[in-house]
C-alpha cells in the first residue's frame, strides 16, 4: 500500500463517524434547502440525534469563534486538531453516555484499543501525531486540551438547553450531577463557565433538570 | 445582545448545517456503537445522504492528513478554517447539485445574500474574517483556497466511487463532465489529481460513469 492509500484508507474509515449517534439532539426540525426525504418517518420528524461527525464539526466552529475566552493563550490550530480527533476512537469503542456509570468503567480500555487500531491505519508519524492529540485531550493538562474539553462539554449543553432540555429529561438528569460533571469547563474558560452555569440555573427553574 | 450572545447565536444557527443534505451518500450501512433507531425506515437502510456538517468535518480531516500533497506550501489553519466555513451559506441558499445548470445560474446571488445574513450574526471582525475566508474559497486564487477546493471536489468522488458510483448512476453522469469539472483538483494538487483521474478511469471501466 502506498502512503497515500494508507491515508485515504483512514479517511474512509472515519466516514463511520457519521453513523455514531450521541445522546444530544440537533436543533433543526425541518428541512431547509435540500432534501430531508430520508427523515420523514414519524419518529424523527421532531427529534434526530446528533452524530460524532456533526458534533466534531460544530466544535471546530466553536473553537474558531470562541478561542478568545480561553483562560490561557492557545494555539488555535492545535485546539481544532484536538476537537477533530477527540471522538474518532468511538468508531470502534462507541459513544458512552456521560452519566452511564457501568459503561464508563471499561471505556478507557476500549478506547485505547480503538486508538491503536484506528490511528494505526495512518503512516507512522501521523499515527503518532493523532495518538498524541487524543491522549493530550484525554489528560486535559495543557491550555489547548483544557479549552478543547470545555468546548466539548459546552456544546451539547447549549443544544440541549435550546431544545428544552430534551435529553436531560429523557435521562432524568439531576442538577448537581450535571453541574459537577461540567464544572471542568471552568478550567478552560471562566467566562464560558459563568455563562453555562447561569444557563443551568435557568434550566433548573424551567424544570429541565431535577433536584434531589 | 452581548458579544458572547451574538457568537452563540451564530453557532446555534450553524446547527442547521446538520440538516442540509447533499447528493453524496455516506458509506456506512449499519449502526456501529450507538443507536441508529432513527434511520430504520426502508428507504434509508442502505443509503443515507451526507449533510453539510458531516461533509465539512470530513474535509477538516482531509486537510489535516493530506496537506503534504498541496502543490504550494499552505497555512494549514487557513485551509481548515476555509473548509469549515465554505458551505455555511447553504443554510440559507441550499445545496445546488454541481451538474444542475439552472440551479447554478442563480446560485451566486443567493449565496451572497446568505453570507451577508449569516456571517452578519457575528461580531464585526469575525463577520469580516468569515466572509473573507468564504470569498477566497470561492475565488480559488491563493494556495490555500486552491488546495481547499481540491479537497472539496475530491472527498465526494472518493465516497461515491467507494459506494459503487451510486450518485453518478442516479444522475446518469458522463465521464467527460465529471472529468472536466473536477480537473481543478490539479490546481491544488498534481498528486491528488493523478490519483483521482486514475480512479475515474476505473469508474468508467466499471460502468459507474457513462460515455457519450
Amino acid at each position: 500500500m502506498t502512503r497515500l492509500e494508507k491515508q485515504l484508507g483512514f479517511l474512509l474509515e472515519c466516514d463511520r463517524m457519521k453513523s455514531i449517534y450521541r445522546q444530544t439532539y440537533i436543533l433543526a426540525d425541518e428541512s431547509r434547502g435540500a432534501s430531508m426525504r430520508e427523515f420523514e418517518g414519524d419518529s424523527v420528524k421532531h427529534a434526530r440525534r446528533e452524530n460524532d461527525a456533526e458534533h466534531s464539526f460544530h466544535l471546530v466552529l466553536f473553537a474558531m469563534i470562541l478561542s478568545e475566552y480561553s483562560n490561557e493563550p492557545v494555539d488555535l490550530l492545535k485546539v481544532i486538531k484536538m476537537v477533530t480527533v477527540h471522538d474518532i476512537v468511538e468508531i470502534d469503542a462507541g459513544d458512552t453516555y456521560c452519566y452511564d456509570k457501568e459503561g464508563n468503567k471499561i471505556k478507557a480500555d476500549r478506547e485505547k484499543l480503538a486508538a491503536d487500531r484506528l490511528f494505526g491505519l495512518l503512516p507512522e508519524e501521523q499515527n503518532k501525531e493523532f495518538k498524541e492529540l487524543w491522549e493530550e485531550f484525554e489528560r486535559a493538562d495543557t491550555p489547548e486540551s483544557r479549552f478543547a474539553n470545555a468546548l466539548d462539554r459546552m456544546q451539547p449543553m447549549l443544544l440541549n438547553y435550546t431544545k428544552g432540555g430534551i435529553s436531560w429529561k429523557e435521562h432524568g438528569a439531576e442538577y448537581d450531577m450535571v453541574y459537577n460533571r461540567n464544572h471542568v469547563i471552568k478550567d478552560g474558560s471562566d467566562e464560558l463557565w459563568e455563562y453555562i452555569s447561569q444557563m443551568l440555573d435557568k434550566a433548573e427553574k424551567q424544570g429541565m433538570l431535577t433536584r434531589k
